[in-house]
């Protein structure tokens, strides 16, 4: 039995106010062409289908399209859970109706506790929870962390193991040991969230969603699908798409299929005169998402929109050697109380542009400082 | 052939800041068990079930618990479309698999032309819709108005028409000669949103929704089902319920079955004394919605927390006879710019109170306007 692993979704996601569902859909269509390629019985999502507990309509759209894409047209039996990007209400909607072609996607506790059976495994689909959620369903005020309530919550779950069949948990949190990037920065921090590897044990394969790279964990028998595409800056270097988990009498094995998206997410060390050139820019993906550490030391005047016209999808810009650095002029706050209002103007018009006031400029500067000083009165 | 006809639900509404939700689904557990007694086939919804594109998590959580309970439950077959309320894309999710048990929802023009065959009868849903989508649906840029949109849809619709079966028309928009009240006041003016009457002739019944009275329209062969609620002050005269439409081959028949909501909507139109005297208010449903109109001529200090101490939802108060005529001291705007400020506020206080500044209220606003003219300057 084969399936696919994938998580992390994130439809509707925008990447510093870049619209990402182009994108969205076409590593989705990628996925399903692996799904098609290596016959698996079933897709797993991992949870965070959504960015958003409230997604925007075009967003709730082609979600849709998608489900009615793997699950309607291609016949796949899916098995999903809800992450905490999610609304675990707003995303169950029609699901009692959808588990009548095998679709399959669990929001709370107590549907995860029995399993599904599929093809002699069991699935148990565990979605993402709070604490005091499991202290609600166990009625038990001594359950503070995750850690506590998956020790219950698994004990739950092995009374359903039936001998001779494999078992699968598909679950949506931070196990400990793993790696976190930027991306996944609004995770609770201080331990509240941890879960050993070694809970997980009496699984065949554990299916994770939450962490964006699919390195976040390496051994044992629990993989992060990673994310279906890069989501920050800080993922740049990780590979994204999916494992392919093959389940026989033996345990699991999985292999890693990478999606290649539209436009990558890179960053680019250099010098404006470089980033400028065309013998360099027609070099680089100019269409990509890029962040740009720009390796100059002086002022450069108006230079996002002048990089822009190159590399339309900047989606950072930092000087790499720390902020600019001027030759006469350096703004520093050091008396700026005594200066007179047109003279820190001026001051500050220099610093940041590392030139001085044209007469017209000046005009206009004292037009508006009167303007401004009459409304006063 | 018998079908219960509803609409109008607006699930999540508040009415002047009071959460219907219970009322709601009491109101919806009346209309099940109509459907139930009286054996009905199906359930027709023409339109807004629920009050806003983006519904609340709570109204999303109830409304899909109201259509496990029709269709996965008590098995009724369900034709229903969205409303201007309703969001399509948000409210059809789930809705291919939905169908496999006879729900259907129609959310799209395209999606109206063609019946679904049920018992010898063809529904044509038609959901709410903006005249400029009937333009892109004919490609035709001379459709401008809601009714030359309809001439075309009928047109379409009256190819499939199968002789022998009976054809119900279930839609959401504004029958011309119907009677509004308050609650509609959303509705486009000026007559773009106009259907007549005449142009629905050739259906057997037409389920309307859109107005909330079930008396919008009396004439013909269509109806409307009215809200499942008073939703407005104005709507408080009117009889909320649901239509039982008993279809054969000679055409339709309607009866009319009330619903009892859990709190009226009502107004009173008496004296402060007598609204607070135990007499009177023994006799009244403390707990329903309540509109005051209050005949009294003279200031009653703290009005609304006394009026509340007795009847804890009152949605609005007004004086029956006008604004508060004062013995002596009545404000008017008259020579207020002459004022001193605290001249103006003691004449401001009286004239709201009926009172004048004790000592202790003197020395209140002294010491206000000492601190607000200080801080000026």
């Amino acid at each position: 039995m084969k399936f696919l692993h994938t998580g992390d979704w994130h439809i509707g996601k925008k990447l510093h106010g870049y619209d990402l569902l182009e994108e969205q859909q076409a590593a989705f269509e990628q996925m399903l062409r692996i799904a098609q390629e290596q016959e698996v019985d079933a897709i797993v999502i991992a949870g965070d289908l959504y960015d958003r507990s409230v997604p925007a309509t075009e967003a709730v759209e082609i979600f849709q399209q998608m489900v009615i894409d793997m699950n309607l047209l291609h016949k796949f039996p899916v098995f999903a859970i809800s992450g905490n990007h999610d609304s675990p209400i707003r995303l169950e909607t029609g699901q009692p109706w959808m588990e009548a072609t095998d679709f399959y996607l669990h929001t709370r506790i107590d549907q995860s506790i029995q399993p599904i059976e599929f093809n002699g495994i069991q699935f148990f689909l565990l979605p993402y929870f709070e604490p005091v959620q499991a202290r609600l369903f166990f009625q038990d005020e001594e359950i503070k962390t995750v850690e506590e309530a998956m020790k219950r919550i698994i004990e739950e779950m092995k009374q359903y193991f039936k001998p001779g069949s494999r078992q699968i948990l598909v679950a949506h949190f931070f196990v400990a040991g793993s790696e976190k990037s930027e991306s996944e920065t609004k995770l609770t921090v201080g331990g509240l969230d941890l879960v050993p590897l070694s809970l997980l044990k009496d699984f065949d394969y554990v299916a994770l969603g939450h962490l964006h790279s699919k390195n976040a964990l390496q051994t044992g028998n629990a993989r992060y699908s990673g994310s279906l595409l890069k989501y920050s800056l800080a993922e740049r270097d990780q590979t994204k798409g999916v494992w392919i988990v093959s389940v026989d009498q033996n345990g699991s094995s999985q292999e890693f299929y990478p999606i290649d998206p539209i436009r990558d997410v890179i960053q680019l060390e250099e010098s404006f005169e470089t980033l400028m050139s065309p013998s360099f820019y027609h070099q680089v993906e100019r269409e990509d998402y890029i962040g740009i550490l720009l390796t100059n030391q002086e002022v450069i005047p108006n230079v996002m929109n002048q990089l822009r016209s190159i590399y339309p999808n900047i989606i950072h810009l930092e000087r790499a050697n720390g902020p600019i650095k001027l030759a006469g002029a350096q703004f520093s706050k050091q008396g700026v109380e005594d200066l007179a209002p047109e003279q820190l103007f001026r001051k500050y018009f220099t610093a940041t542009t590392g030139s001085i006031l044209s007469q017209n400029q000046e005009n206009w500067l004292q037009a508006g400082l009167t303007s401004t000083t009459t409304e006063q009165k």
